[in-house]
């Protein structure tokens, strides 16, 4: 399994979720089991001796593949979701989307000061979400962050708006016009 | 670990999401990577001869173990998601709740008729979404159709609403009292 076979089993969807918009559908790979074990090895792989104590998972296709990497890296997994979903008290972020603001939340007993945590998310494209999942981790109070996606979309700069990580990650890059 | 420490794992939270209802909270099982192995591995073991093709994972808490066994069986993974999520042709199911009605969808050309299935949920309450996912399932065409929980609230019959399948195998059980 090679990094363009994964790519080439990524649909892409035109105009979704609005005209215009060139969608990469992840759950045609998610269907082979090669890729999937891909996606995962690659993560095990680059961040085995990082140290890292809790995998963060972004509601809902971020919680696809940390789970898998979290227990080979032998760390806890820590899904952020949207308001109303996590029962226990929470810790909240809101940030600005293109019409209204939108809001993550995470456990306020998820992490400690220890921790080295990876945040993960299946796309980056503009990065906002994980901009606010950063912050929200931040004010949290953790040892370091580290940020990873399966896929980024090279030409729509989502790297800059995300800050103060120790690296952000993709494993593929795809041309934002593909 | 065993069935018994990861159920001590599993926080009971009161009156979420509304006043009456003891919540079981799986993220603090999540928080521990031992409790993570066991629930993949559990299932992996059971399923091992079954030769399941498809795991299916419900949205959202259904797609946190549901991959990680897919790797581990050689079978694919295919999400179950709410209207509007899943970019390409879907199948939808809409089913009865407490208070009006809700939908599931699958793409169309994620299931084959030569598929065995295994569809997941993280917790077996009334089985009102299950119901749903395995009639979807059903109407799609496939060869047999397994469903599991990590979790059964035992005392709720939840089991009664889900028909026409192989089996319905959860691997907790919990008095829905505690």
């Amino acid at each position: 399994m090679t990094k363009e076979d994964v790519i080439s089993a990524i649909r892409n969807v035109p105009d979704f979720p609005i005209p215009g918009i060139q969608f990469k559908d992840i759950t045609t790979a998610l269907q082979c089991p090669d890729c999937l074990r891909w996606f995962r090895d690659e993560m095990v792989e680059y961040y085995r001796d990082k140290g890292i104590t809790k995998v963060l998972g972004i509601e809902s296709r971020g919680f696809i593949i940390a789970p898998s990497v979290a227990m080979e890296l032998n760390a806890g997994f820590v899904p952020i979701r949207k308001p109303g979903k996590l029962p226990a008290k929470v810790v909240e972020q809101s940030y600005a989307k293109e019409y209204g603001t939108d809001t993550i939340q995470i456990h306020a007993d998820a992490l400690t000061p220890d921790d080295i945590v990876l945040i993960h998310d299946d796309l980056l494209a503009t990065g906002g979400t994980m901009e606010a999942a950063v912050e929200l981790v931040m004010k949290m109070g953790v040892r370091k962050v580290y940020v990873n996606f399966l896929i980024e979309l090279d030409g729509l700069e989502g790297k800059k708006a995300i800050q103060g990580t120790e690296e952000i990650y993709s494993l593929l890059s795809i041309k934002v016009e593909e």
